[in-house]
């Protein structure tokens, strides 16, 4: 039986993944190597390739392509890569071009700005771009919700998480409010009585940088296919060829730009590991945003501040600085492990990060529904910061609510996947723990491969092909349970 | 009255440079940043954008509003960008789809081969790839020439600078046969009887970087429109707003990289004084090879390796890599003015440089025409050299006919413009001191405004306003007269 109308909708997404690689390229090198000056054309250039990828899957002959090809004789992989096309035809067609336009216009100016409006605490500034950004995001949310009859804030959560919605994440949320501010408290008590050695800098950009690199060879980056530089904000970019992570670098301390490097390594190998023969479809797709942080906290949590890996890792720090009385074993396993009440979402560790996180997700769902507007945010920002963590952010725009990317370029839904990716990655590790009975031995031993055979079975090799919850359940036995994350951190810090 | 159909043309043409944009900045990632197997995947995204391109630019619709916007009532600027449009169109519609795709993969498969295969002198695999690249260069001449009525090499000048031909180019180079090679025996006679003394290395990379940097902000280079990087082959690239250049550096030797930088800041400061209001139009568009190429030689040649430029220079020089013998003026002038035969082009004093264009003019134009094959190269480019400057390459394929980029992605017909530039160059600067009658004491004193404000008044800011013809008449009283250039190296050099 002939697949013509599957195999025509499949050039098409090869034609747009190509364009989706310029994308990526031009957007990684705006965050990374473009000066000052050049980001107006940029912004612009940008805009016109989102609104042609917009034209392209609109077209009217989608609609009747995708019917037919679902008439047509597939195979399972070929039906969940049309299922994917499917989503993406439905996302893109609720949207008008204008719209498509405006918001990588005003997003690319807001991005833009907050690169030098952040450091200057310039919240008034700042705010002026992200009105306008909200004013988008909003329209943006108006047209989902009516076209999939969900909540405004529900439709723009579901472009990052199919299947989840707020009521969902009330639950899963609000269990963490019943126990996690108990458990900080606890673990911050415990840890004040113990005595940590902080590492004596300055530790040079240059040597951090070399550090970073040897870790990542560590982690299995492929060099071949891949980068590591530097940007205000640290992703992961570029296409599965050519991964780019970034990290930034502080002179007077090692470990945020080392561990950011390990937990960027996760997100890369996971697109270096997409299967290579689905590549240009969107079934060979990273499955979605929580799985992809499931990754990077895998390495990053799990992994990287296990105290196996500390074995791994002491002389490697040590290689790389020479020797002092911080970089011991016992010591530096309380470093990777240090739990401290902060106003930085990156910098904070694992228990107090869900707080940053749901402190994101009440301010930007009021935000979308219309309940509170821009004005309101550093308000709330400090009653939630004081709330969860005792802190506040009055004034103090750029350690606050100016401290993020994500809300610049309309990102708005995207927040929950980080403390989904920690629950997911939690369960992962107690899987893959089941099936490599030697694990901890391996990991100090710096025998990671078994480790990563397991992932990219379980994980990368997938891509798209089975639904989240399909694939949470055929690596671990079971769909999402937050009481993996719980024990997790009961175990490591109790 | 209306101007609606050039209004929609100039709608279409701001689209393609916007693409354009995109293709500047993955074309600059994949000669600076890219990793090694990032290749495929950004040959194939570019080629999908050149499809595009052609394809906008081959609609059905332009010969239409072409026709009906010559009819409008169009100011100066706009009759001019409306012949920039059509030459584009022309350009365009003469080449089929399928042919433009094949030379962007081909062009580009070359151009990463020749990365590796020129380090390792690699003939036999470059030859390989070089072949697709003749076979589709010549399929395109045929296309031009049929059309153009012109020979299938002359058609392929046409695209770099109109108005120039074989014949015409025949002319030019043939009065260089009669006087050039025995200017060079006098020069290097003169200069074995003097003593230069040669700096002493090492000159670390980071160090050549600062100084080139700073030796940019001399000649004005905007940095928050610009970068400097490093790249195998130096090159000018970007976009108006951002444009990027490169270089390489020797820790041996520290000229090549500083006069390599001074060459492509030149180029720079002319896409960064390109007319701002019309960016985005043809008409904004440097005006040609050659008149780029005039002005980075203004800025290495006639300036920067002028006497009163070392004085400048010294300090800094000085000042980055500390005092030495080899760094006094007179010196300094002898090492920036020194003549020698040597095997590569972009290393090459000006006197021995058309010696190298003139051979790779003849070589292309015979592989053009079918006369020779790929495989016939190595001699002929052996048999010049000899010709020309008494030096053999046989064997040397890295240091001969692999040194080149430009024949990796099918820039044939290219060369030429190097010499047409430095022509256009002497005639230049010999026209801007007319008008500058203090233009050597205001350059060793760093005084350089009026001498740029001149060549933004008579260059930079016309863009392609003005054929090269009328540009260097209106700039220097008269149409391209080479006895500028010879003149220029006989007082300069004896």
């Amino acid at each position: 039986m002939q697949k013509q109308h599957y195999n025509e909708l499949s050039r098409i997404f090869l034609r747009l993944s190509r364009f989706d690689h310029l994308n990526a390229i031009a957007s990684w090198d705006m965050s990374t190597m473009m000066p000052a000056n050049g980001s107006q054309a940029r912004g612009e250039a940008l805009a016109e390739l989102s609104v042609l990828r917009h034209q392209i899957l609109s077209d009217k002959k989608m609609a009747r392509l995708i019917d037919a090809a679902a008439q047509e004789n597939l195979d399972d992989v070929e039906r969940a890569n049309l299922e994917e096309i499917n989503r993406q035809y439905q996302n893109a067609i609720l949207l008008p071009d204008s719209l498509v336009e405006e918001q990588s216009l005003v997003g690319s100016r807001c991005e833009h700005g907050w690169r030098t409006q952040r450091p200057a605490n310039d919240w008034q500034g700042f705010s002026t771009n992200l009105k306008e950004v909200v004013r988008v995001s909003r329209e943006e949310a108006q047209f989902r919700s009516q076209a999939q009859g969900l909540s405004p804030y529900d439709a723009l959560l579901d472009k990052y998480e199919p299947g989840i919605t707020s009521n969902k994440l009330d639950g899963l949320f609000g269990s963490l409010r019943d126990w996690l501010p108990g458990l900080l408290q606890r673990v911050i008590d415990k840890q004040a009585a113990e005595t940590v050695i902080i590492p004596e800098g300055p530790f040079a950009t240059e040597k951090q940088r070399q550090l970073g690199l040897d870790v990542m060879g560590v982690l299995g980056f492929d060099f071949a296919g891949g980068r590591l530089d530097v940007s205000a904000h640290p992703f992961c970019g570029g296409v599965p060829e050519d991964v780019r992570i970034t990290t930034r670098y502080n002179q007077d301390e090692l470990f945020t730009a080392l561990f950011g490097v390990i937990h960027e390594t996760g997100h890369a190998r996971y697109e270096q590991n997409l299967p290579r023969p689905w590549l240009g479809q969107p079934v060979a797709l990273a499955r979605s945003m929580a799985i992809h942080e499931s990754q990077s906290l895998f390495f990053e949590m799990q992994l990287g501040r296990s105290a196996a890996f500390q074995q791994l890792l002491l002389p490697k720090i040590i290689s790389h600085f020479g020797q002092q009385p911080a970089f011991e074993l016992s010591n530096l396993v309380k470093l990777s492990q240090r739990v401290e009440r902060g106003l930085i979402r990156v910098d904070a560790d694992e228990i107090s990060y869900p707080a940053h996180v749901v402190l994101r997700y009440e301010i930007e769902r009021a935000l979308i529904s219309g309940d509170i507007d821009v004005d309101d945010i550093p308000a709330l920002w400090d009653e939630k910061m004081q709330e969860w963590l005792g802190l506040s952010t009055a004034g103090d725009y750029r350690n606050g609510c100016m401290q993020d990317i994500h809300w610049t370029d309309g990102s708005f839904g995207y927040f929950p996947s980080y403390t989904l990716g920690a629950m997911y990655a939690a369960q992962l590790f107690a899987a893959a723990r089941r099936a490599l009975p030697e694990l901890d031995t391996q990991i100090a031993e710096g025998d990671l491969e078994p480790l990563f055979t397991w992932l990219k079975q379980n994980i990368w090799q997938h891509g798209s092909r089975f639904s989240t919850s399909q694939l949470i359940s055929n690596a671990t036995g079971e769909d999402l349970n937050p009481l993996y994350f719980r024990k997790h951190l009961e175990s490591r810090y109790l």
